[in-house]
This record gives C-alpha cells, structure tokens and sequence, in this order.
C-alpha cells in the first residue's frame, strides 16, 4: 500500500482523495472508521500529526500523515505530476480546489453546523450555489473547456483541476439529481466535464466500489436529511 | 507596485497577505473598498478571474489574479522563496495555511452567517478553540520551536508558516486581548514566537500603519460586535 485514507464510508470529501489516488494508479487502503474516531478524538500529542477533522492521509514512503483537504490533494498532485508546471496556473489549481472546499461547507452548512431552513435553502439555491457553478463554468470557459486546447481544464491529461472539478460536481449530481440537472443549465461543460472524468475506467471502478459500500450516501448525517428534506419539497412544489 | 490587494480596510484574513508582502519586502497597494465591492459584485464573465469572496490578489507581473487566502499564500511563499523545499514540510506549511483558515471561519461563525449565542460560545471557548491553540503549539513542538533548531516554525529566516502562525494568532490576541491570554496559556511557545513575528521591524511598519487607518478592528460587521458582547460578558462573570 502507498497510502491509507482515513475518511468516512461517504463520497462527499473522501471522494476529491479517491479520484486522485485512483486516477494516479496508487495503491490504497481506506482506515476503519472506528480507528478514524479514536485518532480524531486523541490528544493532540499523541495524533501522528496534530489535527481536527478527515480526511486524514498517511503517505507511507514519505512517513507523512496529513489533514486538509487541499494540503492532501496539493501533496498528491505535485507527488503524481497532476499540477501545472506554469506558477500561476499550479495557484490557479489551489484557487479552483479550495472553492470546491468551499461548496462542500457551504451545501452542508458548514458540515452541519446548522440545519438547512426553508428561506435558506431557497436563497442558496438561487444565489450562491449558482454562482459557485458559473464560478467553475467561466474559469473551465477561459482555461480550455471551449476550444479543445485545454490549458487547465479538459487538457488531454487530465490533472488536479480536472479530477477535483469531477470530484465535486458528478458526486453532487450522482446522490442529489435535482442538484445534477441544475448544473447541467448552469455549467454545461464542466458538467460534461465532471462526466468524462468520472467514466475513466480507473475512476469508474473506484464510484462502483464506493456505491456498493456507501449506497446513496452524500454526505452523511442530520444535514444530508435536512438537505434532502430541501430538496424533495422543491421537486413536489414544482 | 508589484501587487495589488483588495481586502476589507480590516486585519482578520488581509493581516495574512500583508505578513506576507510586508516580509518578502514587496512593494504593494491596497485597491479601494468601492472597486473591491464593484469586482464582486460583477458577472464572473466580467471579472478578472471569477471568484466568490476576498481577499483577491492581483500579480502585476503574472498579470494574475487570485482569490482564496491559502492559494494566495502559497503562490507568494513559493514566488517569494518562503516554502520548505521538502515536499512534506511544503505539505505541512499549507496544511497549518489551512488550518488558520478555519479559525478564523470558526471565529466568525463562518463569516457572520450565525451570529454567537452565549452556549455556543462558552463550548467553542473551552473545546475547539483551546485544541486549535493544542494544534499549532504541538506542530511547532515538533518542528523545532522548543530547540532552537526549527525545521519549519521558529527557524531562522522565517517562512510562510511561520508568518501565517503570527498573522492568526498576532492579530487575534492584539484586537481581543482575552484571547491573547488564552493563547499564552494554552500554547506559549506559539504565542512568543507570533510576537517576535509580528515585532519585525517590515511587519511592525505595517501593523502599526493599518493599526492608524483601521482601529481596533478584527474582523468587522455584525459578527465583530457578536464577538466582542461574548468576551464582555466573558470577563464580567469572572
């Protein structure tokens, strides 16, 4: 094994890790969950980095564990050649993958620090979330998507912006369709995008894994209830 | 100029940028708060690189612009010589990048989207607060501030992680003076070495010129004065 992920059993942030480590070709073990508790809960002095929340990463060549999401997909990016070599476009990448950090709070209410309300709900949708969407849209738009000569995005090797592009909008679309289609009318081609990149055969296999172990999960928890409460009165208000 | 940043005349999230720049002894201008609230509000077809909140840097000479404070960190610690050159320490700067970033968001409330209510406050002050302190005194345990011999917090010739560790910290224990105090008792190592940051000579000069033009500041708005009625109400009890 080249690396263990400690992540729950659910897509939502685990799954950035996973289209990563399966597009690279790694080997990958996923922690137990109740060893993920008990390192969540150590004292700080006794964890093998100091650290709050997972997705926790243990490089096992390196002797590195890691948490933060965009520290764990920066650190495989650079280790898989999966970024830019061009400085400002390796930054636009961790501009692009912590966005996508920022959708996943923000979906959740900071991973379920509040529950969804009806007024909330319907502002976010209205709002943010598409903006987030045309967010990516334009910079997919600017950086190649359109003309087939990708520069960042859509580049006949795909790379960290690709694989976290895919990893945060066909995961949405795949476990909340009515999030899927709104992306669909508001970014097209990063929805194009997300789906090619989720059919490479490596990447394929990993979400029919994933799907057999965590069945319809998002993100788990009260918030995806409250979520999928949203999102079920909105289908039968419509 | 060499940079331009647009941030909110306030330290909170800027503070990290300025540490930045004010160090590598770059030549900078701050844009005004009308054209940073004209370029978020525009179409992101229309802005210059689309992007949701600031801070936003632009590169002069990159001609590049960024949002998202850890993507702006690291392409200034990396164009400024201010990242280890072991991909694990590089690893570890930007996940310690990260994890002041979601102080601060924890301290906000995420940015004002709740308001503090007194239980969420006393838990937050006597949990995660204190463990976030825990986090970054035991990484700074282990990368050398207790030997004199740091590896990547309290060495020598300062880098990103050092400064991002003051800009947190610094700032926080200087505009709310109770958590000044909570710092130096949970984590005194980090707390010294964020007053021998912040003492600089290049990084004092700028503290004391935003400190003339924004007061005693933190964060702003609404979740500032939330804040403040929490540490008031703090210090009448005991």
């Amino acid at each position: 094994m080249d690396y263990t992920l400690y992540y729950w059993p659910l897509p939502f942030r685990g799954h950035f890790v996973r289209y990563v480590l399966a597009h690279a070709g790694a080997a990958w073990d996923e922690g137990d969950p109740s060893d993920l508790a008990r390192l969540k809960a150590l004292p700080v002095g006794e964890q093998p980095v100091p650290f709050m929340a997972p997705p926790f990463l243990h490089d096992h060549a390196a002797g590195l564990w890691l948490s933060q999401l965009p520290a764990i997909l920066l650190h495989l990016g650079r280790g898989h050649g999966l970024l830019p070599e061009d400085p400002a476009r390796a930054a636009l990448t961790l501009k692009l993958v912590c966005d996508a950090n920022d959708v996943l709070e923000e979906i959740t209410c900071n991973c379920g620090r509040t529950m969804w309300a009806r007024a909330d709900w319907d502002d976010f949708a209205a709002t943010r979330l598409p903006r987030w969407m045309a967010i990516f849209e334009e910079t997919g738009r600017r950086h190649g998507l359109t003309a087939g000569a990708g520069t960042m995005l859509g580049t006949d090797a795909p790379g960290l912006a690709d694989l976290a592009t895919a990893a945060l909008w066909h995961t949405m679309g795949a476990k909340l369709p009515r999030l899927g289609g709104m992306l669909r009318r508001n970014a097209p081609r990063v929805a194009a995008l997300s789906e090619r990149i989720a059919a490479l055969p490596e990447i394929a296999a990993m979400i029919a894994r994933e799907d057999a172990r965590t069945g319809a999960a998002y993100c788990g928890g009260q918030i995806e209830r409250s979520l999928r409460a949203m999102l079920e009165e909105t289908e039968h208000r419509t």
